[in-house]
């Protein structure tokens, strides 16, 4: 029995498509495939504008068609799962409900499933204050609203953390330690699918596990298809049921 | 990698070890090895006496001893993950605490994150009312007390529902399909773990995905195995880092 | 100061456009003018597949780019004020995000808004359970979950709701009255704008106020209109404040 | 179709009343006539009783006979709506009760559906950490708590609000400024009926919606008015409802 | 050392003050002294009329200034506690703030704290569904919501509740072990005064505690009085305390 | 009616035995006679071990058998109340079913129902931040989570609270003025039984009720046995009652 994954690279995933596929190779079972996709990069996409954009909900609604477009394709090509690449979790439903043969898997909701049995309240580091509101949005959405501990903000804009990977890491442990110090918190969540190859330091140094968003997804992708697979359970809504 | 799995099987186990080994070892990965344990038969544990303490906090503070004696051996005996097979999930928050080599999962949690990612709202089959006020506490101790759809009793107890698998099967159906229809429940949680071979039938007559309670914890047991040996995430708590 | 308020009839607009003209015409301040748009009919688009697609999340994705492009049309030919003529309110978030001098009203929100204002507890009325989830989502994520005694359903499918007025009528009577009696709603909300027209005879019969979504976004967006030209209140986020 | 509404100011009237009534006839409808209305001054209400008055239930209890005395003198002149003057809304529910001809608008109430609408999260600025506990009773009694971002005190006692207005827009701009920026507050509230006329001055400043009580709680009487004049909308208990 | 009360019968009081004198004084401590106060009855307070008072805000303001006055009554005569005797709880705050040197206790405060500590959940029986609203919102206020498992109504006006005791036993028998069965309560509260004299018989027949709340608010006025004499424990407000 | 009461001092007993005696012994009503008890002091228990297990519920699993144990031991012997002497409540759900004829009072949670008598909302001193997640869960657990302003750490280690009680009253008077004046407590909690003999000073100087949560278990098993011996209410669950 096999596993094959398409891994949706949402935000300027050209540029970062190679390390993705680095990462989930690193980390996916022996017996599953991922393929890393992505959009292709908007001609006038300026830094400053993707940026502002991921603050708002439009973001999602910028994404949404094209998203489940490629869910489309993925069931098309027989693929097992879907794993949507952005920490705002965009379209997570929309696709589930699209998708009637592969599962659906997203970094927010998967690492919010892993930090609660890690520990008893989590916190979130963000690249900046701005981008707190969806994220808060889909942590009182999934349902763990009394499980958080605290937003921090490293101060870093998503698109510089993998330019200096040391002072990403820097800032991310001096901020995780004071989630952990003052806000009590039993777990880190790396609130950006951009913090990838930068856990393991952070948590050494600091003491608690840190969830890296692309890797919880991939790990939870691989669960879901061995539930499809092995146990018949997918993604359902009684309202689906007939009369 | 290879992954060595207790699994105490809680409840008057040498009646149900035999069963409880073929049900997780048809439901293993390849590489993970499964041994189901349990405590010895008391000589003058009467059915009743057992129900009635099912129902009780004294039940857990029972096998609490017990249980953490068998997370030590585990431990010792170079296990990486352990079950503790009960719905009421006696002991998980204490034997996380003993452990420090092996993760430990348990039936209820993992159900309980199994069904937030499979629909919205969950309704769980239990074998009495009486049942009810533990496992209630478990669902609001975990955080997922919005997300619950109800209660919903089969009035069959949890001695007899090996039985005549066809009678609790049918009662099964019977239930679930209430608790879709009236109480909106996207998914079904089987509230004991006792209920072992019966979900696919139910699943195939009810149209939503229904939990085995024993299939949710030896997978997610086998999850967390691999989130520590992978990535290196295990149970903390903020309160053990010095300063 | 006069309104200009464009109204987009979501739900197969063209077979209601007339009546919600004649809805709002009646209903509006004599300063304001409204006109009633809609999207152009599927042609494929049977009544089954409709009303399945009203349950889902999906619904919403296929009408919200459309939304937008109505919401530009809309800022661009000058209009102060913009409903989103379905109680689901599919984009309202998005649509306020893109529109930067009109506002936009919703008939959930806004009922949800006068409901809690004229009452303690409200009850919904639904045409069937399976239009439940997507409305149960709006009422706790506008945070009113606290106050709502119950949904109850009258059992005739959306698009059924002007056919035979009077047999309608008679349901949502039957019901209402069910809800302010055995769920202690003080207010009845109706949750469909497809109610048009019904509110009164309802509203005599039962005792409280019912109410009319269209009335109520109808309103609400005088009122947002009336906020933004005399006191300059607008739809804000912090996260769009400046450093 | 006119409107006439009384506005009873509860706090030391007769030193604002001229000033309230400029106000509420700069912002009120054409066709509405508003007449503000005060308590005699009581000969020896010192400033500090008074404030400390403010903190208290008490204070609610001292006005609260004399409150519905206004209400059914309203009732008798044939005035259309009713409000009572004070962010605290000291008798709202009674009112209503006691009103069979009018309806009831509160500045609180009123400013916090108005916050809601324009944004995800607000924040209430007050005189003094004192003044604190009733609002907050209230903000979680209406079924706001969850969108509440913070209270923030300016440290002027009430009384003192008007005596130098660029004083206190300048404290106001300051902390809702920290409100916006490290609260997350999307929309300001003013948290007392004597901060009338600097609203525009500190949301120029600031760039999020600032909400001036008095103006709110006047447009919210004009609409419950259109609300029953036009629809039978009114306040209702279903307790009131008979068998 | 003694302690001395006023318990005031709030509701017709003059029909009942003997019965409660005698209930009192067969509860209270040996060194404890009871008064029963009550209003002097209206004289055109028809039966009708004072139930359907009791159901509504008013009902407080009503009798507010008045238990008031009653308060500095009892605190000039050199009382310890005073007790408020209505279920509903009229004016406990204020009583609060304006008693300097008695304690208040309050009946269904009382009840409440009782019922938490003796089980997980508890119901409370009210003579009708009319009279739900109000005591609803106070255990909200007082923070017990999610430890009531649900209201239940014997269908008794309180004007009739001692007019057929045994009657009125049967009725709380069968519908407390409604709650107890159905509902899943492990406690059972009289949701009136007036219930005096039953609950040893509907306690003896259910088998869970029935609070009588004349009886828990009684010996609730003992604890606060010696909390405030020996360890100088008293209500307070943070606002109350100096900067 | 006299009242014998079993008080199990947890922590390091023989160490505070005396101390214990002599405090309760102070506030006991003259009908109680109080006998402090204690577990054998571990040979090896160094205090920094002791410290670090009172951080974890371990803590609870190693003292739960020996809690148990002492229960019957007080029942066998005719003792009417027992309290579990320890800030952290160990075991008193499994006690309370474990006893059938005496009442089981609990430190935490007579504190609670004290300080949300006296207040509106309460903060918990503790020696440290690492006591704070077993407290956390208390107070959610017994319901108040809505009534706490705050934690605050005084930074001394529960083994030091008696060996300088002047520098431990300076730091609590300190810790307890910012818990009123920056999160709004109306009520101090002390979370430890090791502060006693220290409320009075600290109540004094800061002017809100400071429990001492010795004294408040104390009089609370007064409390229940007066309930029990005159009314009959008792700690029952819904789930003991038979069918």
């Amino acid at each position: 029995m096999t596993r094959r994954i398409a891994f949706l690279n949402i935000f300027r995933g050209h540029l970062y498509d190679a390390d993705y596929q680095a990462v989930v190779d690193a980390a996916k079972a022996d017996d599953t495939e991922v393929d890393v996709w992505s959009f292709p990069m908007s001609a006038d996409g300026s830094e400053g504008d993707v940026n502002h954009q991921l603050k708002l909900h439009r973001y999602e609604s910028l994404t949404l068609a094209g998203t489940l477009e490629f869910v489309l394709k993925a069931e098309a090509e027989g693929y097992d799962g879907f794993v949507i690449g952005c920490f705002n979790d965009p379209g997570v439903s929309e696709a589930r409900e699209v998708a009637t043969k592969l599962v659906v898997a997203a970094p927010c909701e998967a690492s919010l499933h892993v930090a609660t049995t890690l520990g008893r309240r989590f916190s979130i580091l963000v690249g900046g204050r701005e981008y707190i509101p969806p994220i808060e949005e889909s942590v009182l959405h999934y349902g763990f609203g009394s499980r958080l501990a605290s937003f921090r903000s490293i101060d870093l804009p998503i698109a510089d953390l993998q330019k200096d990977p040391g002072k990403t890491t820097d800032r991310l442990i001096k901020t995780a330690n004071t989630a952990v110090r003052e806000d009590g918190a039993d777990v880190i969540l790396l609130g950006c699918t951009n913090y990838y190859g930068l856990h393991e330091a952070v948590q050494e140094a600091v003491g608690v596990p840190v969830i890296d968003p692309i890797l919880a997804s991939l790990k939870f992708a691989e669960l879901l298809i061995d539930f499809r697979q092995r146990f018949g359970w997918r993604y359902r809504r009684a309202a689906d049921i007939g009369e």
